[in-house]
């Protein structure tokens, strides 16, 4: 169980476990150089399966408790088996995920109780892009929407401002939403 | 099964029916409108759980086979549960599955069988970003490498040129590279 820290607020989140790795690293910051990691294994067809565990920071190797694994695939309309979410719809996962860990963070933070916190998520795209048949269009998504529904010990105003620090802190959100350099290359 | 469409080639993947929706959506663009959806629920902490199932597409309400559920969460370095990859690793989960179906898909379409696949990804991140520390320091990755071994009947120019072919149609590759508009709203 993850440590209790504000006063009558439990939302699992240690904050000040938080703000002392903020300390730190602020006085070390080369601590703060993180390397992610992933394994992707061809299954079949368009069916992928991803394997990760380890990872670097704070100066040294690490991992996870355990490996942790996610397939993607095709769905049946794409003439594929339907095996698994598609990388599409992994990636707007993990921009729920990064910001609904955000928000638990944020309101603990600020002392508000969450009950209830929901995401819904919706991504335009036009595959006249991946398909190659239009080349103004592009590949990836027009537009995100993220919708959240919040229960809490809060009024509207405080419950905005922490969605919106949630998404000013949020990796994903920025790697969406700005351009990041990809080298793929054959070894 | 998939159908096999090649001669002598069986990836998996049924290009012939890639190429009939190519032609069918250039036909009616309107059909390659897709909308992907996704349901995040916070469990605890950092830890939440998204589900997937329903899009839409070809001018139709589509579903998923089934529910496809995926959890995300911080490490215990992160004085969090890890009770499941963190949503940064989820996105090169993303990235990888979205890479792999592309090169089975083009190896199929050029006349490749595929024995094996692999990719290993790097991504480089500076966690004094989402700690707030230092504001010229951004929130996502720095940068990401992705490195293909692929154990295949071509030579290396053929897999180079099967790989490349794999990133230029990529959704993910594109949403990461490239900025997308992303709205987070309370409801």
């Amino acid at each position: 169980m993850t440590t209790i820290t504000s006063p009558g607020v439990n939302n699992g989140v240690d904050v000040t476990a938080l703000l002392g790795a903020r300390e730190a690293l602020t006085a070390a910051p080369e601590a703060a150089r993180f390397q992610w990691r992933a394994r992707c294994e061809w299954v079949y067809g368009t069916h992928a399966r991803t394997t990760i565990q380890d990872f670097s920071g704070l100066g040294a190797e690490q991992s996870h408790r355990t490996a942790f694994t996610v397939d993607t695939d095709h769905p049946e309309i794409f003439a594929s088996e339907d095996n698994a979410m598609t990388p599409v719809e992994m990636v707007l996962a993990g921009l729920a995920g990064c910001l609904t860990a955000g928000v638990a963070a944020v309101a603990t933070n600020r002392g508000v109780q969450l009950r209830s916190v929901t995401a819904s998520l919706e991504g335009d795209m036009d595959i006249q892009g991946i398909l190659g048949i239009d080349p103004d269009v592009r590949n990836g998504y027009s537009g995100i929407r993220v919708r959240y529904e919040i229960d809490a010990d809060a009024d509207r105003a405080d419950l905005e401002a922490i969605v919106a620090q949630s998404q000013k802190r949020s990796a994903v959100f920025d790697i969406v939403t700005n351009p990041t350099n990809v080298t793929v290359e054959l070894a």
